[in-house]
């Protein structure tokens, strides 16, 4: 968006026509223009908006920001925003804030409802329980639908929606569910028991996120609710939280498939040594991994001794094995993460990966063959033991891509874990150790 | 889920108990058993569904098997179940459809549902017109909100939502916006024009899906109007469409990073010679690009002939690059993807990822002169030559990893392109250049 109107305004310091503009804007853009401005200005502009404006824009802002203003306004002013977020957003940003902001957050807090904070910091981050609010609107089975519109009149103000109404008995179990789509169109006279309904699709407090997304994607829901071990209703969450989800999950197989340890904070906000320590682990790893392609190679001295010219095509063998691998693994992966690939289709795969590798491999064979012998002139021998090196390997990369992600299902391993660094240090030994087989044996070395 | 109920009643040739059970049942479950079944049986049982039932269960099969369906019976029965289904989801299915059912289903349409369907087929595939749907409230900015809820209630049937209503004009131009939420908690006698929302975010029929997928996630509304480009209301987008297209355009950017050209069908509907053609392009690429790192070792020949040791840290050199690479390579383009990196972050993106180099880069090549110096027992100076060479391959890597996507986002090439495979290709070259410049300073070769 571009906000250089707002940027003028603020600079002649007409601040009446810049509150008048404000006031138009959704609360995500003005949170974007806040971003942009040095976090005292963001501060100024920030109290010009109207209240319950003020508190929407709060919600949209990045943590960073959020910080920044809590420790510069005091505790009154702190509390009057806090009070008004909607309850997840609360937690979100409670969760976010260092010490001293949660301590001044935490003291002007009615007991109750700092031990409802507390229950819900304790929900582990990625569960159900953090995801949730806890604005809703209850209903009771045995009202009409005319007195059940008017209770959401009288409470929905407040609720994060009302689109779903949650039907509860006295000990808040849940009984059922009634969209306000079908309070709008039904009779007014309609018990809701009638209407309700009953075969409810629910998630516990520990259920983990991803299986909420599985669960949102699956049935088109607006919302989901969230109950307890004893089946009372205790918060739902709803579907603009799940959209966030996707793409955090989707950002955790990215990362994980790149052998980085899933990164939470945007790029900018993590420190370096934070980024560092994300990637250490696995480089190490995969260096220490990479020394057995140094002893295939160690063993096979004497042939390389003979032929140099067999040094020449290492890298290209390893790249293309590589690259061959990862493209399979991470189709592989993909389809297991959208639930299109189970267990049992592991043995299709395979045949499939098998005869896709030929198609491939054949081509890229023959290519690399004439330019080998015709364009860059080696020996025939040599020429064909890179050519049939090539080959074996694609085939061996496709069929080790498709199927370790597979396994690594079955056995309760994170899929993305078999992305194309594992694949990578794998099909690079073999494809030496097919190199040096096929070179002893063509080349008679 | 688990079917075993129903299938134990279906080899029992048990229909009713087993319509009852399905009768309770959500389509998306019940379309998920009948994907488990052959075709035949699961058409069988596909019509003992009730009609309204069986229509939402259609909408939620594969095209695989509402093609099979298709094909099975009549054009009367086909025409039943397409006129029921939503406007979007019958244009998604008639584009999935080979060209007999297309013919079946278009003779038996009206000659302006036939015109309708033939305009929304030529909106391009990841278009807001080829995602959205007709089916919505329009409403009149001089009605009443009791009236407006009357109408609601008269036509609110048939709509895929009734969440988000459209306030437009003679010419169909749209006026304004007002949720159900806000009829509902508002005086039955406001007028509508007093309560909606006239800063409205709407999006064009040509616009791209991906963009629309970042107003949804900015702004988290349920629905998005679609208007043409006199500004008529031509139809809605909502919030369930857009969580697959958020997973289909990860989808597309796992499949660019791994160097394989998009693919939509699930791998198992898709072809061998399809995914081989996917696939082929790049590894062809990146085979020849490969033959630079060939050259660069045929260059060097003879000071590989003088030490044949240097050989066997080529691999771990080349993975370790590569790895190193692509970890900066996937945070960033996945962070440019997010949108929380843009061109002007260019420097800190390089000034990061430097000194983060740095922090992997020195304990990766002290573990590797340990290793080499004293557990292999190399000389002095290939030892040193050795992690010298890591250290700033790491460094190069990080680098160039961070880099060319963001030049790539400048340039409109889309960044995915700047992932693993090709900065490994990149970087293997030019780690070679650095192992034997290294070699010849510190070893004299």
């Amino acid at each position: 968006m571009d906000f250089s109107i707002l940027k003028e305004l603020l600079d002649k310091h007409d601040l009446i026509r810049l509150t008048n503009i404000l006031k138009t804007m959704r609360a995500a853009d003005i949170a974007e223009f806040l971003e942009e401005l040095d976090h005292k200005t963001a501060l100024l502009v920030f109290r010009l908006l109207p209240k319950d404006l003020a508190v929407n824009v709060f919600s949209h802002l990045s943590s960073q920001r959020q910080s920044e203003f809590s420790m510069l306004v005091d505790e009154e002013e702190l509390a009057s925003i806090v009070e008004e977020l909607y309850f997840d957003d609360r937690i979100d940003y409670i969760e976010e804030m260092p010490a001293n902001v949660v301590k001044k957050i935490l003291k002007n807090s009615s007991e109750t409802e700092r031990r409802l904070i507390n229950q819900f910091l304790n929900y582990p981050e990625d569960s159900a329980g953090s995801l949730m609010t806890i604005e809703f609107v209850d209903l009771k089975k045995h009202m009409k639908v005319r007195d059940a519109l008017k209770r959401i009149r009288e409470i929905g103000q407040d609720k994060e929606t009302i689109y779903t109404c949650y039907v509860i008995d006295e000990e808040r179990r849940l009984e059922g569910i009634v969209s306000l789509r079908d309070l709008v169109l039904a009779d007014p006279d309609a018990i809701i028991e009638d209407i309700m309904e009953t075969q409810i699709i629910y998630v516990s407090t520990y259920d983990d996120q991803e299986y909420i997304a599985d669960v949102f994607k699956k049935y088109g829901f607006l919302a989901l609710p969230v109950v307890d071990q004893e089946r009372r209703l205790v918060g739902i969450i709803t579907v603009d939280d799940i959209v966030d989800v996707i793409e955090l999950e989707n950002t955790e197989d990215f990362h994980k498939m790149a052998a980085i340890q899933p990164l939470r904070e945007s790029y900018l906000d993590t420190s370096v040594f934070k980024l560092a320590s994300k990637r250490m682990l696995w480089l190490m790893v995969l260096m220490i991994s990479a020394t057995i392609s140094g002893g295939i190679i160690k063993k096979y001295e004497s042939a390389l001794e003979a032929v140099v010219a067999l040094t020449v095509f290492i890298p290209m063998l390893m790249d293309t094995g590589g690259n061959a691998g990862s493209q399979s693994s991470t189709l592989i992966i993909r389809s297991i993460a959208l639930g299109e690939l189970t267990f049992k289709d592991t043995f299709k795969v395979i045949w499939k990966e098998f005869r896709v590798s030929l198609v491939v491999g054949l081509p890229l064979a023959i290519v690399n063959f004439l330019r080998v012998y015709f364009l860059e002139g080696y020996g025939l021998a040599l020429s064909l033991t890179v050519s049939a090196t090539l080959l074996v390997t694609v085939i061996f990369a496709k069929i080790v891509g498709g199927l370790l992600p597979m396994i690594a299902q079955k056995l309760n391993i994170d899929p993305a874990i078999m992305a194309s660094p594992l694949i990578t240090t794998i099909v690079d030994a073999i494809s030496l150790v097919f190199y040096f087989t096929f070179a002893t044996w063509i080349m008679g070395l």
